[in-house]
């Protein structure tokens, strides 16, 4: 075990990778294009869902879906460079990012 | 003005009007026709803004407008027999009971 000076005072994202001004350019389009389409799923499922009302008080499941879905969007989509590894891995992992993406930045 | 003694220990709801039991089941009739309504409303809103959508973005538009129009209906249709003759004033001068409601009663 390493004695607690040794990480005392350490730059805490010292691991993390530099991203260089060509690689920021390539993230930021993969980030928006992926995004993008997360964005028109929940469009089209709101579609959706509201033209299957039938009861009034359905409109509140809507509501539901919406709020859940936004929350769940801030959440996950966090473009800053400390967090954009694990984001973008999570994405690949969910199969939302895929080489179709890498080829959009070609 | 009168000594605080005088209004100390006085049950806070005196003046408000005893609903007997046939004036509570005309005053629930017309309370779940009126919010029948006021859903039914959200529901052709909701359908029309939904169709309406073009860019993935609006939907945050569609749900801003169903947490609204939630917190309202709740804070507004407050079936509390203290609250009761506030919320049908208030229905009434909103033009949101008429004249067939009162029918509905009948």
């Amino acid at each position: 075990m390493s004695s607690p000076s040794a990480t005392q005072n350490t730059y805490p994202y010292q691991n993390e990778p530099t991203w260089s001004k060509s690689e920021k350019a390539i993230a930021r389009t993969v980030f928006d294009a992926v995004l993008k389409r997360e964005l028109q799923d929940v469009m089209w499922k709101t579609k959706q869902m509201a033209n299957q009302i039938k009861e009034p008080a359905e409109v509140w499941e809507l509501e539901h879906y919406l709020t859940e879905r936004h929350e769940e969007i801030d959440r996950e989509y966090d473009y800053r460079y400390s967090q954009l590894k694990q984001v973008f891995g999570r994405l690949l992992y969910e199969k939302r990012l895929g080489e179709e993406d890498s080829a959009r930045t070609a």
